[in-house]
């Protein structure tokens, strides 16, 4: 599937695409290279340390009081067994001295490893990480419009997802393959995912047995036998909370399986407030915190240590339709206020690069900019939804995906320190040009200009006329020629052919068994 | 000029327009209130306080020992009588001490009045001004393209700088009326101002007798004697040196002539890394504070205590042309140093929302939002360029102008802190929803829906299937639209008609006399 065969139409047009015109550069050399991304600047904050101590503990007693309803019988009695109690129902009690005693054997940061040594990245200590778009059912480009997904879109968002620089992980399927049946669209998924990338995959935990099946492909794709997994995180689960203040049993038997396995989970409740949340954002988000203290909780019940993320997703509804809206104003201070939240608990903090737009368009780009900007401000460590986001999440947008790699470049860009010394300040080349000279041409320039300065990969920078004689494209079609060009220039990884017929195998068989029925 | 006659074209247009559709909401209900806007957060630092120590060393280093050009012969006599040291020709000397002690009796903060009390606007100690696009020869929109600038152009964005409430001040020619002959381009673009809005307006000070004509203008329009307008800033200049290291005569008796009548100067050096000034940013923000420093000693030569504005416009230049290039990772980060060393002065600060899209697209939108949110992080004081600059400066886009309404009308939103307490932190509305129920009728949330979020102007957050069906119309051309009603809505602002003759008066005789003739 992840191969079109020779002479077929879809690669006879990236054939097509494969011969540029001489002019145009290879991504490979547009691009920024691949780097792990540190922030070094100090976390805003904006609200005080006290504010911040008053959501942690009303999320305590929301804990004790309220209590939180665990839809698994079988979470549930562990969770009784280290020290909650039951309230009837699904809902336990969770007194805060074991919710505080659990969360504090989290790590505070981590590693995430692949086959490929060069593609393992850091998680939390200010280290940065951003994951692909995962989830739409919908797809879009200019030519083809929107539509819904398919596994030759899938596929083509991995193309762009392994050609990125700025991609370090695979966020999870970037577009729904509807045309894959249910039952086995976790195991074709997952194989595409590990054969046509070597970044660290994500797997969806909604049932205990495609987490399974997920955490085999992943295995053998990284030839590690099941003791090894256990001693290296090599994927990596997103766990949405059913809020206000419930965990589904295919969440948090995911949480509980992956913590088993020592794998990664990201607890990111969906508080949106006015709707599943209060409409006071202070109070939606001391419910996130609340709803991620519990799921935190049963990942270290498991295993203490196993590696966690806090997640937040906090955002308001628009009050006339009742829908969410993201990459508001609401949005951008519950990012930053659940930085400080998760710097309370010494734990990695996720936030997401998202918009509410119809198309990847000035509000796209400013709604993405205000999510961002929050989240990197506010010290985020793994940003999900990086690149593609479109439609509240409905829609991968192809153009959208490109125009998040040159916004994420900016950032990796901006968040290299600038260095004062003699060096730097440059006082003689100063002294050597004097008033009414110029800098073009003097040693302390041509020493430096090559690298001086962000080479963007979407802006244009010509002035107007050469712009216009161009065809006056504008960013988002720009956008569109660059991730068809990717597409094109997409080369596979390298992966041992034996752990390739092994995976081919395993998916065989299992698509054979049926895969992992709907319940 | 102001008003188009009855029945003419323009009026009939604008007419038209003023016939909406029954569902069109007027912009005065759809956009936020005026208020003035504070900033609540912590201003942040990117760099050590060490660091910015070591510029401003090496900037008091500069001016000491390769002294700045004044190309006035009657300031360069002041600054020597002040104790500046001749170096030959027009450049000076200035011992670090004589700075320290001029810079300290600049104000921190001050008021800008206008003859609407209600439209004063405080500058500095938290306080933000958003002040419009000013200086470009060309105007554009999507319907009549790209065109040089014309008086019509000019007064239509003077009504969109009139109706939109994030507009504090105007902050100068918001396009060049190029059909108006340059010695009395002042006086017709100055009249226009004061008469078609109530806004701060900016003094250009292109040379002394213009100067005056605009303070003249001004201080009729606010019904003050010469006396009272030094007691009152009603209007405000900005000041560019010519860089590296230089003070043109025009811009330095600029300085001194408001200076002496009490009236802010915003100084602005155009410090461009690469060609300018130093290939490394800290070298360019050295010579940067510098000419800035020079600049606001000589406005607290003349008068200590005179309000002045930290202005900063470092970026870097287009490598592969020499061109600036706006909205740059470098340009987001020498904002926020600037911002550091403003502090460092206790003075008021100045940066642009600025960009180098050839068209108001996801590009325009980007660039913007690095550049604002650095400024708006970085604790600025008064943002120029706020609302419709785009190529770099070159063209006044009308779609722009209202996408950036949006984008400031986030960041007053975002600017709007959070409270925690018991009442945000809705413990007994979590508590009576409970696990699994919803918030939308509950009483905490009927309280408070109808003003909990922010309600945007241009974003459109209806769902796919509505936005198409209504023309998948994006935001730029939504932008659009929004400005023709805002231009078809505009009322003008009362004047008392004597000073409106007098005014008419005073222009027709400074006509009748050539204006300020071109030297």
């Amino acid at each position: 599937m992840s191969d079109a065969p020779a002479g077929s139409p879809a690669r006879q047009r990236r054939e097509g695409h494969r011969a540029p015109r001489a002019r145009v550069q290879a991504i490979a050399e547009r691009q920024m290279p691949w780097r792990q991304v540190r922030n070094p600047y100090p976390p805003v904050e904006i609200i005080s340390r006290d504010a911040v101590e008053a959501i942690h503990l009303a999320s305590l007693t929301i804990l004790e009081t309220t209590g939180i309803a665990i839809q698994s019988e079988r979470v549930r009695a562990l969770c009784v067994e280290k020290g909650a109690e039951p309230m009837g129902g699904a809902r336990l009690r969770f007194d805060r001295a074991l919710v505080e005693a659990a969360i504090a054997t989290a790590p505070s940061s981590f590693a995430m490893h692949t086959r490929n040594p060069a593609r393992s990245v850091a998680v939390g200590d200010g280290n940065v990480v951003f994951a692909t778009v995962s989830g739409p059912p919908n797809c879009s480009d200019l030519e083809r419009g929107r539509r819904p997904g398919t596994m030759a879109d899938y596929e083509d968002f991995l193309r762009l997802g392994q050609v990125f620089n700025t991609v370090h992980v695979i966020g999870g399927y970037p577009v729904e393959p509807l045309d894959i049946p249910v039952p086995v669209r976790h195991l074709h998924g997952l194989r595409a995912m590990v054969t046509m990338t070597d970044k660290v995959p994500r797997i969806y935990c909604h049932s205990l047995e495609r987490t399974r099946d997920a955490l085999e492909i992943i295995r053998i794709a990284n030839g590690l036998s099941e003791e090894e997994l256990t001693r290296r995180p090599v994927s990596f689960a997103i766990i949405n909370t059913n809020s206000p203040l419930q965990l589904d049993a295919a969440m948090v038997e995911g949480i509980a399986e992956m913590a088993r396995m020592n794998q990664p989970t990201v607890i990111t409740p969906f508080t949106l407030s006015g709707a599943m949340a209060p409409v006071t954002l202070i109070g939606a988000l001391a419910q996130q915190n609340a709803e991620a203290l519990a799921g935190l909780a049963v990942s270290q019940f498991v295993r203490p240590g196993a590696p966690v993320v806090y997640g937040a997703f906090t955002t308001n509804v628009n009050m006339k339709s009742g829908a969410p809206a993201f990459g508001t104003p609401e949005y951008a201070k519950a990012a930053i206020i659940s930085g400080q939240l998760a710097r309370r608990y010494r734990l990695p903090f996720r936030s997401s690069n998202i918009n509410t737009s119809n198309a990847p368009d000035a509000q796209a780009a400013y709604e993405s900019m205000m999510a961002t900007w929050s989240a990197v401000m506010g010290g985020v460590n793994f940003l999900h939804q990086s690149m593609g986001w479109l439609e509240g999440g409905l829609t991968a947008s192809v153009e959208k995906f490109v125009l998040d790699v040159e916004m994420l470049q900016l950032f990796v860009s901006f968040l290299q320190p600038e260095v004062v010394d003699a060096d730097t300040l440059a006082l003689a080349a100063i002294e050597d040009v004097g008033p009414g000279g110029h800098f073009f041409a003097t040693p302390h320039t041509l020493a430096r200009y090559e690298t001086a300065f962000y080479s963007p990969l979407v802006s244009d920078w010509r002035n107007f006329e050469s712009w216009k004689q161009d065809g006056a494209v504008d960013a988002t079609r720009r956008a569109g020629a660059i991730a068809r060009q990717a597409i094109a220039e997409y080369e596979p990884p390298t992966l041992d052919p034996a752990a390739a017929e092994e995976i081919a195998a395993f998916v065989a068989r299992r698509t054979q068994e049926g895969g992992a029925p709907v319940n």
